[in-house]
């Protein structure tokens, strides 16, 4: 299936990320293991927490960790090769965001008839590794002051679960069309925020007594 | 219900005080809502996972994530004004506290009959979310060494068992005058602990061999 | 039974060392009991949120908790004993390791037949309770740039998977022989890791457009 392949994909270029990122603070071997793991699984794994849904993702398939451990480790031995393919990484990046978003967003539906907690869940999925990942680094994570990324799993919950409902209520439309449109939309965004450097506004908050 | 009422006071109180700390250290929007939920709502969110509460209160009732998500961005518009009344924040937290810590106790005794889980369940309830907040904006939590907040919490979870105890065995109390009762003496201490900075000792280890 | 109290005994110790960490912080007796639970049970916790293997050791048994509080409450005590009988700490943390390594491997197994998930529960067992106690001490965890650690948790629970896996289909052991075994091999290599500084390649990545 289509969504899969590009999990595995997904996982695989999140992990060597935050290998990546666990080689900047030079951390042995585990902690490159464990940062990647954190990175490529820890947003489904929070998600799938919070929500009740058990088992998590690879706790019942275990090939799944196997496979972010192997890019990890991989990752050590070929930092140069993952510097020059830079750009490639971001696009990859892009894609992992969009598909973990609309992973989310369909098992957040599950969780409440609203589409609330599918737009949660979209969140909660494409950017709470990269939370774990900064948490574990300990510094404030990256994503809470650079270019848009929660916003586009943000936007991805949304326009799915609008697609949903019009298909389910007015004009029937097809499982997989919704699922491409929405990864489309969020990738090709995502994309045009990193190219123009667009991001939320900052608050500046200094309080007078300090 | 009065709780409720209580409830939705203290997530907007704790939600804007998160959007504050978001704001010190100059996050967008995201890292505002961000820090915000985790403040409201990250404290019973931990204590119903650690007891497999589920679901969530957030999950089951998205309107509460809604209201953190608007005081946290309506924070952002008028700091000035937060910081003109600090001391009605002050205030509002107390309160939060107190019915954070009440609602934790209520749960926590469903899961062992001795009151001890009604105690943890108050700490946790109280004072986790705070941790969070300060966890994922890289500081060491404020609660571990500031004036009397989880013993606040400890003592509310405490007087809350003894006061069911005594109402189940000897003297049959009115629940909301149980309910009541606690909150009150919680709420006036954290007040007291502020007023002339009462705190718990500091432990200062500093290793010879370093 | 052995286990238990090996367990009782890991727990006071993993107790005992987070409240010097929180000691370190300078940190009050809220923080002090708090970083002593997170490193002392965290690591099970952990493990059974992921696995979703309710009720947590703690909330079942809330004795363990409350050995934990003492622990670290009479660390604050008499910190120099503890600094004197150094050595013993480490012999300590090495069977504490080695205990909650086999405890997590025995309840992995349970999760998935290939013994992938035995293999993990030992790791996530034996580690992240030291990971959050550094985590909520703000600092990058020691476990990923120190001696071998991580990496006896993975060895514990290989061989006992294995150990397993013999029992079953070639030649019966008998229960206690597996665990003490697995348990022996994993203490005594931690012993030499510490005493010949054995620690894993580590990785140092440091980017070019920074």
């Amino acid at each position: 299936m289509l969504l899969t392949s590009l999990y595995i994909l997904g996982i695989t270029a999140e992990g060597m990320s935050g290998a990546l990122a666990a080689g900047r603070h030079n951390m042995d071997w585990f902690g490159v293991i464990f940062i990647a793991c954190v990175t490529a699984i820890g947003g489904g794994s929070i998600r799938d927490i919070l929500f009740g849904h058990y088992p998590l993702t690879w706790v019942a398939h275990p090939e799944y960790l196997a496979i972010v451990c192997a890019a990890a480790l991989l990752t050590t031995r070929i930092p140069f090769l993952v510097e020059r393919f830079e750009k490639a990484f971001l696009i990859l990046d892009a894609l992992g965001l969009a598909v973990f978003s609309i992973i989310g967003a369909r098992i957040g539906l599950e969780f409440h008839p609203s589409g609330a907690m599918a737009v949660a869940g979209a969140v909660i999925t494409g950017v709470f590794g990269g939370i774990l990942r900064d948490i574990f680094c300990a510094r404030i994570p990256l994503v809470f002051q650079k270019e848009l990324y929660a916003s586009i799993s943000l936007m991805i919950g949304s326009l799915y679960v609008v697609l949903e409902f019009i298909s389910k209520n007015y004009f029937p439309l097809n499982e997989d069309l919704i699922i491409i449109g929405s990864l489309l939309v969020g990738f090709v965004t995502r994309l045009i925020a990193i190219r123009y450097h667009l991001g939320l506004p900052r608050f500046e908050y200094t309080p007078k007594n300090q």
